[in-house]
């Protein structure tokens, strides 16, 4: 499988009724181009979960971000600052809730059972108050355990 | 303020009915020994959101777990091990879903937004699969940033 | 990014289809003339809040208003009467409840968590009874505090 | 009805069970003592609405207000700082969303119509961002027009 | 069957953790006292359905109606004032929605078949506005048609 | 505003895919020919809910009115009838429940809060058994009190 | 398994609180007397269904009904009546929708598949009207093919 | 009305996006056709039920069904073939749950309020088991009491 | 960890008023016993699934199995019989669908997923029909792999 | 019914909203070429419910896959790659859950069942853990039992 180009993530079809018009248009240019997201997330210099939230509507891309997936996809500069600095995000419509996509139910899942054991520890840590999901960062690691196998690290970075 | 005891999680009444009989118990010792998570997480070396999730029922602690709970919190051995030790966790009912807790809210709004932007980023580092909600330890650190502003840092680590 | 335009709230393509046809109508024509809802509420002698709920079908337009919403906006006088003078606002219909959208689930988990809090002071300052939300009016204002931070402030007034 | 004492804010039987303990003592003690939020509130130099979100579990009180509750309320300081500084509150449990209630549905019902009204006014006025509903506080005024009407003006003023 | 006593509406045990405690207060003792809701509104000089909704916690009852109830169904005055005449109604909580019970599912029914009839109807009559479910009386009578069957009338009368 | 034509009813655009198609064919020609259901119904010599039903595809039209709609609106008899004759009503799709067109919800929260009160005196006026909300007709008449307030009467009749 | 006596339909513990009280008490006493519904039905010369519907608060007692109960049953009459005779039924409230129950989820799948080709059979049998679920009688058979196998038919007999 | 034709049950356009695409080709043809459900039965020697349930995609047609279906409803045998022989019934889609349709909530209705009786009878009578869904089949039936009232009688018969 | 006995499956206290009483009555002699699921199949010629399903009351119980189980849990035999024997089971109640246990929601996620995939295999090989979920056994199997890894083998068995 | 091709799984039209639009296209071709699953996966070396879940969506195919797919399908390579190797499935949005067909639908309420009884008998043969649903296969066989009664055998393997 050696000369097969890595497989790159893009859309299904009958999600994109609830997804903004730019998700076609970042997501076929980007099969185009034959690019990943660590490739893109390099080059406009964010964490490849911020690229991919803006692929999908979620965050909010800069004028500098623009120019750069303009000149990157070879979309035109205009066509793509209509579709990405016109309006705000309007966020949280991408898939249903409880999520039924396998990989985001774990997610879903680690929250339902760990919720009140992550409130209780950062409560102790912070005294009341709450993590920011808006003034948020995240990112993505692969870690290789000695034994071989793969692990996800995610890292959630929330303003308290 | 500076002779005030640090203010400690604890449950809430109201929520007791959806619980396993051993929160109320590890939580009253836990009050009534003035211990937080860490101090508690440092005596089992174990991360404090592992026994944060002991307490809520959505791990199993193992006998060595309850031989040091059991002397740490003052419990009686016998009957400590015949909560934790007898059965299994049934997992999942803390709470409602969604929350209506903000704090845990916050983390089921960044799985509603950001879903689809981690599945993405990890099918495009890992292949096709699933990152465990299972097989899988979690962390929840405290930063200061410049500004003296508090963010919290939590790492979500599952194998793939 | 001095040079950078104001950016205009608009509406995202895959909300249309639970909107009234006239917010593409306004909101297309508010993009084309650059307006803020602020320019457009001077205009009008209207709050921008009741603005952007005549945009959004919330709110009833005015034969007066509709004149010079046409006359700002260039919009044909008698295409955008078609649109807002014929029938009555459909109200509600603009978003899911609960909202997924962060910035409106704010305004949700306030109602959540101090809906009895508010209920409680309104019913002893004004017995018992309700506040209307129909005979109703509201801004939203910017405050910076000593410390340079921004608030928002929301007023609700709506007739016992 | 002159003689009437004044009506009084209490809880409802059957609500109880979603509320913290505490809920109960502080509402009796209030019934005993036949004082108003707006005495109470005055007494603790905060505001009515945040000592009701007090009395149903959505607010932190200090021991400050612990202690000026307990004098005030007749409550035994040491029982009352039991049931309000131990633990964080579990909040969003009081009522049922979408709420029942006619008076807490109409401030609902702003969210369902108005929201995405106030987030384009929002957006325009402070860029991409959310108003935050925990650094948050709020008040609830009346007014009498000159038709002798009675409106209520509530005040949402929240961190952007 | 003459001489069988006219059958009395009641509560249901099993609905009795949704209703505050007066329900069960008034229904016992109307039933004691055998009295129809018929002899208690012309007792109180009010509808039936206002009685029946004070029952049901729904409505208010003034001092008056306290009075009168408590010498029509001999309850103490006192007992009755506490249950009746502290705090405020928590409205809405009686059942399920959709109603499970079949009489109230048809009401139901008429709101999902004729709801926007009504609306459209009224917006004619009225133009844009609302008609208040809360400044708001009603009355259930029987008619009795040339072919002697029974047709109920159900007047509901709100403020627009 | 005196040389403003009344309001007319009309649809929504985005209401459509739940409604039969004779209701737009219905609408377009009564907004053509300047029409209130008031005009439509004293011409059918229907009630003014009944006529709104049948363009809302609640109700049945018979052959007759097909007949008086189609000279009345101008439209086609054949067509008209095709689309009015042919088939029953499929009911009950208009809308959401809960509604959230804010009239129509106050409809709905009558029967949240007063359900059991309409039926505790129903039952005791008729016995167990049931109001029809088919065998059932309807009016909304319009009352102006003494200091002038409008208001809406609503009278439901329904066989038992 | 000769000797064992015919096993008896009873209520399980986890369904009574959502089940009228007479509900225990006349189980309880169907099995201390050992009788089917069948028994019991042909003591009250009604269908088994009705009895049934009698037990669990779905269908009114007559005085007659509670007589024969009485004797048959060997509940004191007195205690009987009050729990059958007072107040009217709250139906609907036996079990959730959809069924979780398999034997009533194949009737609840029956409604749902066949639901349209019910209507859609009636309404060309009948018109435009409805078929009643209260003014409504059944009876369930059993039926023993040719090949021995058993076949449950019901019957449903409502009025138009 | 004697020369009105009879009224035939069709589809209502928006329904169609729930059904099988068979189901506009039939009710097309046999609205063209002038045929009842009851013609089209005796010409297939199936049920009238059936006939429906085939109609709304419910039940699988046999060869010989088409057959006669394509020459009695005038429809090229081919591509009714393709559309009712090719693939399997893919069932439970025609309309929401809980139903909207007035006609069928009243046999939901029966499943909710006698579903335990119902379950009840048929566990003495046939043991604990199930009755069939699927290896079913249906009737419906006209009656006429001795006061001319019309009562419809649905008989379901399912293998145990 | 050898002299560790075996950890054993037994209820969540928080479960129990979901589950019928003979639950805690078997687990808890279970629990004494010190047996596991295993241990009581091969005592009864069950299968493990059959077993654990009549302690969740999900399968009937033979007299056999009760004399079996009262002698091997040292449960009286007659209080067992009346638990077991009596009535029959009400199935499907033991939790919340979707279920919130991670092992039983990936169950569920199996049919969520692949259940399209089962049908269209089982039509193919069957032709239209349906499995049976009550005339039905499983299985719970262990096998290792070459790896050393362990994998759960389930196999249900259904008439057709 | 000899000279009957076998009847082949297809989609129905209106479930193709939910679906990846390689659905159509294969199935499409498979009709086209009148194969069976079980030829399909006989070609592909693949498990039937594999590659039906391929057809679906749920599962990704490789690239010896799609040549195989392709060959045999006779659907242009590329084509068909575009479909099958860009992205990464979107699973489980094949259908609504609780699912409405009653083949998926038996699969659910053998989860709604017997869920706890197969967490008990798995937890006591592997302790605490979970079962993969994802690092899984199965497959689907006929059994014909002595009586000539077809069986349908599910075997579930996934990875603890």
């Amino acid at each position: 499988m050696a000369t097969q180009p890595p497989r790159l993530a893009s859309y299904d079809d009958s999600t994109l009724p609830n997804l903004p018009s730019h998700t076609k248009t970042l997501f076929d240019a980007k099969t185009a181009q034959n690019l990943t997201f660590e490739q893109i997330a390099h080059h406009l210099n964010r964490s490849e979960v911020a690229v991919a939230a803006i692929f999908y509507g979620q965050a909010t891309a800069s004028p500098e971000d623009v120019d750069k997936l303009s000149s990157l996809l070879n979309i035109p500069r205009d066509s793509l600052a209509a579709q990405l600095l016109s309006g705000f995000p309007d966020r949280g419509r991408a898939g249903p809730m409880p999520p039924v996509e396998p990989l985001i139910y774990r997610l879903y899942e680690i929250v339902q059972n760990y919720g009140y054991a992550f409130k209780a520890v950062m409560n102790e840590k912070f005294g009341d108050g709450i993590m920011s999901a808006i003034c948020f960062n995240s990112k993505v690691e692969k870690e290789v355990d000695e034994a071989g196998a793969e692990w996800v690290v995610i890292t959630l970075r929330g303003k308290w």
